[in-house]
């Protein structure tokens, strides 16, 4: 078994790095706390006697070498970015807990036939930079890097530029790791494993997403002195927008969900109409055919409210997966790990995008959850119990095991 | 008659400081540009024989010598700063075709029994600090001082100390000068002079306002893993009440106008859930029992709407005027003024606010109009003609030398 203390004592040492407002954390993408807090996880990892490769898209492996050197090794990891307002294990959890894992090897002086690498995945959130997993996107092949390179952020600073300011791209060509297997551990970020009291979610599948970046385009004008009729109101259109997205995502129950995240109007003055708005639609489904159909119905009426508006309306893709379905023989790891151990568990399926749901496109993938309270993530109240993060540990621990070989 | 040509010179001067990105203006209250913009406004007035009065809401006076010192100036002036994408005429128009109108004095040789001063009011606008008109609201008694300095902008910046910093304090208490009567020229703003190709609007009657911030608290959460039913959506929340702010207007058809024109979701971020949001409504009527039911239907409605919704709801009041009757006998003298010049004109009402309103509270007070072109403003494209902006200046030639006396 991990230690639960060290792996505590870790995850709230790395939550003094870009501290939020309200007890959680800012550690956005290519920040100067994010490299902070690469840095720290670097020597880390160096004090654990790995070595750290680092590629041309920021990720870092940490490995540890195995009795065969020859042989694919086998991946842990997740990412250490947050939200602007995010909590301290998002993320977080699957990287440290993974560093647990390897302390734990080494105080046991057990040497695995496989090597292990333990990832921290550089912008998984999607905040700064849409989408989110960017990186393990590029790794995996589905995003080119000169895409990535060419994302920017809301002050129109591009990602490639960020992360050199940084200092955090690698030799290594991106995607040229052959992965035996990959687990990612991370916190469940809703509700039904703390609802049913289970200790371990083995999941099995991962919702599929669209984020959809709508711009209206009205006419900026006086709020006063514009007679109703004249008016092309874009903050209108992004309201009503706003509610079709919600009933869009009711009209899906179950196994459905919408929401607006993200809404700008401009140019954002009391006393005028505002002539610009621009909004990412986030909406999601486990199921393939939900998710399609939810798109279209977007696709077909937001153009008809801009219409009856007057705007001019654009929509752009910014982020998206598919349904995703987990390795069957890795879940199965999992399950015999929790039952070795005595942990309660049930298959779930994940509601947020992982970096695990892109590596699953090119190697064998699982994720392990545990449960965080009141199934609040994306907030800085996200919280979790030191013994539910050791338990998760604890069966990463055994599934990595058995997968590297002792 | 003035000099049109010399009026438009000065308006295209003036644009310089301050350009926007689309052919207007961001000159907003208090900034670098706004100083620079007052600093030219000076020169000019005192190469025109003026002195410069400067009180302790910065509002700017430049006084023009009567034959008979000790009576009571006629005043004239609006206001120089803009919107952050504002048009070149909006308010500039009533100071520089004030300044033209001394010069055209000065050329004449005409020398009047009252005194003449020429106004630039600080912060009309309000886009920066709530309320609008916000200095000659405190000259007239609305607004102490105290007041006004604690009012904050967006990055928390107080007024008081942005007034200080761009060194435009003066040493004259605010609202210790007597008037013996005001005039305000000013862009009409609106559809209406246009539609009817009619030169002069006599300003009988301002709209009423209200400003209503509105607060929401909902939950920060994450889009993905938080299912429907557990959302607290301050984002959703934003929407049913702009939605309900357009609805109130349209029932209160015709003579009200309703608009939410600034609104920010937190964290702002793609996938979370906004756990607040606040924004501004704006309503308008010139029948003050409209005004009042509006506010009523909204105070009653938007709670319901953030309760069904499990949202916390603040409403504060951050900007107010009564529907305003400006001074008929003023009003006459600007018909007069038209009429004798040969303008066509129509009495109007003015759907905006104006430092006009505020002044008529304390000293006789009347506004001059001119078209503007598709009744657009608050809109960088925001025009009108040479020939338009120099026939409403000598409407106010005509008009304040009939109230200073020759
Ligand atoms: N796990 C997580 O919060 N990922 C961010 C990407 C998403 O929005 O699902
Ligand atoms: N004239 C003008 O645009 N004033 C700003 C105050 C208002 O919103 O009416």
């Amino acid at each position: 078994r991990i230690s639960g203390q060290r792996l505590w004592g870790s995850l709230m040492e790395m939550a003094k790095v870009g501290p939020g407002v309200a007890g959680g954390n800012n550690r956005q993408t290519l920040t100067d706390a994010d490299a902070e807090g690469r840095r720290l996880f670097q020597r880390w990892c160096e004090a654990a006697d790995c070595t750290m490769g680092l590629d041309t898209m920021g990720n870092m492996f940490a490995r540890r070498e195995g009795a065969e050197p020859g042989l694919d090794p086998v991946y842990m990891g997740s990412h250490l970015d947050t939200q602007p307002t995010g909590g301290k294990y998002d993320g977080v959890l699957g990287v440290l807990g993974g560093l647990e894992v390897l302390r734990t090897l080494n105080d046991a002086g057990i040497t695995t036939r496989r090597p292990i690498v333990l990832t921290n995945w550089t912008n998984e959130e999607g905040t700064r930079f849409a989408p989110a997993m960017l990186a393990s996107g590029v790794f995996a092949g589905l995003h080119t890097q000169d895409y990535a390179y060419d994302r920017v952020d809301a002050d129109g600073k591009r990602f490639g530029d960020e992360l050199s300011r940084i200092g955090f791209v690698g030799d290594e060509p991106v995607g040229s790791r052959r992965i035996h297997a990959m687990f990612e551990l991370h916190i469940e970020q809703g509700p039904i494993l703390e609802a049913e009291g289970k200790e371990i979610g083995v999941v099995t599948h991962g919702q599929g997403l669209w984020w959809l970046e709508v711009r209206l385009t009205g006419r900026e004008a006086h709020t006063g002195s514009t007679p109703m009729a004249m008016r092309v109101n874009a903050g209108l259109g992004m309201a009503r927008i706003m509610e079709l997205v919600h009933r869009v995502a009711m009209d899906h129950q179950p196994d459905a969900v919408g929401a607006v995240g993200q809404a700008n109007v401009w140019p954002n003055s009391r006393n005028v109409i505002p002539g610009r708005a621009v909004f990412t639609i986030d909406i999601r489904s486990p199921e393939q055919a939900k998710l399609d159909s939810m798109r279209a119905v977007i696709e077909a009426e937001a153009p008809r409210i801009a219409a009856e508006l007057g705007l001019g309306i654009e929509i752009e893709p910014v982020g998206h997966f598919d349904p995703v379905t987990f390795d069957a023989g890795l879940a199965d790891s999992v399950r015999r790990a929790a039952d070795a151990l005595g942990y309660s568990r049930r298959d779930i399926v994940s509601g947020a995008g992982h970096d695990a749901c892109w590596i699953n496109r090119v190697a064998p993938t699982v994720m392990i959850m545990c449960p965080c309270k009141d199934g609040l993530s994306h907030n800085e109240a996200e919280e979790i119990t030191q013994d539910g993060a050791a338990k998760g540990t604890d069966v990463l621990l055994h599934a990595v095991l058995e997968a590297a070989e002792v």
